[in-house]
């Protein structure tokens, strides 16, 4: 592989809340996202997630509780947490997470995107 | 879990080429280095290895190159390429690994630690 710059990957995309590969590793994928406004609530059955925030700031409701995360804060989300990932303005993040993550677990919405690119 | 600032992690410890565990997922681990100097030529017989430059810059020799990370770049070492990491300057890292990951593979140096704790 070449080095990652995340800056320059970052601008080579800009639709939103449609992750992109940038890495792999041990069966998992770094990827980038640009997030603005609501997803959907979902979860993955068997996989952890990481949002680390890189620009702006993201806030992750859970059914009890949220944590917001600004730039340069993680959170891991446990499999199986049901979470709703938000942004007031557009914000930048990286997720870390297993090959097999479906992007919003079993739900089904107009953001799902069944393929995921590398770039 | 809560979120996990990485400027407050780092602002917690002053060693280096001692990595903090600061996240667990999928069975990987999450971990902060300060580096400054040469570490020792190694490989992991079974983990890829990501190194994650946040501050500073990071040069990874390998036997047949080098690549010279800076702030907000990453590269993955595969699995059984040997590496020797370097810093001019004293250098904040995020590495992201398999749990299983030894600090210095196989090879046994001044430099390794057997056990790496949590922050």
């Amino acid at each position: 592989m070449t080095k990652v710059n995340l800056a320059e990957k970052f601008a080579l995309f800009d639709e939103r809340w449609t992750p992109k590969i940038v890495g792999e590793l041990n069966g998992q994928y770094v990827k980038l996202a640009k997030v603005k406004g609501k997803m959907v609530w979902h979860s993955h059955e068997d996989e952890d997630e990481l949002f680390l925030v890189v620009k702006g700031a993201l806030t992750l409701h859970f059914r009890d509780g949220q944590t917001r995360l600004k730039e340069g804060e993680f959170y891991i989300v446990p499999r199986g947490k049901e979470h709703l990932p938000e942004a007031e303005e557009e914000t930048h993040i990286v997720l870390f997470e297993p090959k097999s993550t479906a992007h919003t677990g079993k739900v089904k919405s107009d953001l799902t995107v069944d393929h995921q690119d590398w770039i």
